[in-house]
């Protein structure tokens, strides 16, 4: 288990990355969420259903999203932990984390949507680091 | 969504900072935790309620928190994730985490009390981070 | 509460050798899981019953618990959050982290299995870091 040789600041730029990533995404700014993938990207999110490809694929889907949580209202976190780093010889980085969901609705306790694994292809353009791939593995499914 | 720049040693030290402070908090040690404010510090922990001033009142808080949980024996831990950082002009560091707070009462599952978001701004005094504001905003409120 | 002095690069590769190792673990993976305490290590993990001592004997364990969950199929991931890393004196890496850990069952939400603190020493062996000693504090024991 080799971790001697982790590239100490892109570690960092990774989780840093991700929190802006998916606060975006918890407070709605789908564009911006969009917009961390790259034009060409493949996010395989939903169980049993081909990945999405395209960024402009992505916010459609995104969209979708959003008028099912618009008709029962709730306040979605997504935690990531446990953040794993491969660099790629093509100057890629495969990125493995646990990706925990939350839910809190009006007036009620938090509770566990689901628990799930990312796998993630990370690139960089123009100096920011997007995803090329982001394909999620559901826990009990 | 640059995060190409974050100066790497501050991001790792913020996060240990976390750690360290809410373990100390979690630990029942709320001298240190109050120590980890600024003297003139604004801590806004609970919806509907002015934020308190001043770390005197900090603590006095925390007291309060101590008498309420001593009546209903529990280990609470703040669970800080997702820490987003953006250093300022003037030097300060406003900082965005989410936090989850469980809690495990004897004998029982752990349980989710909140789901919130942090948002603080931190400055350096004798060489040591400490926060001059912590807003706290409360997921379902 | 100090944390100005913080090794940036270790605590980065602390970071990501907890989330391989307990990738390892949650991926059945029980022999790299193993690998990564020392041939002398002692781990602690079950409140009530004296520390395992070798990495033999925590592979013996481990495939008794693989044992245990073969009889009630589920997915358990460990989340490790807010290290706090305190180098010593003679080369050691004195780590407590907060643990959580969730568990899935085929078609069920996710489930909070225990929230506990785990206290490790790390060491480097051939330039890996590996355990030499866990042990672990559950919440509400």
């Amino acid at each position: 288990m080799d971790t001697a040789r982790v590239d100490v600041g892109l570690y960092a730029e990774v989780l840093q990355y991700y929190a802006r990533q998916m606060q975006a995404l918890d407070g709605g700014k789908l564009e911006v969420y969009a917009d961390s993938f790259t034009a060409d990207a493949v996010f395989g999110h939903t169980p049993g259903r081909e990945p999405t490809r395209t960024r402009t694929a992505i916010l459609s889907d995104l969209y979708e999203l959003r008028k099912r949580l618009d008709a029962d209202p709730q306040q979605r976190r997504h935690m990531f932990t446990m953040v794993d780093m491969e660099p790629q010889q093509d100057g890629k980085l495969r990125c493995t984390a646990y990706a925990l969901v939350l839910t809190t609705r009006p007036g009620a306790d938090p509770g566990m949507v689901r628990s799930c694994v990312v796998h993630d292809v990370l690139v960089r353009e123009d100096g920011q680091l997007r995803n090329q791939e982001r394909l999620i593995d559901y826990d009990g499914v």
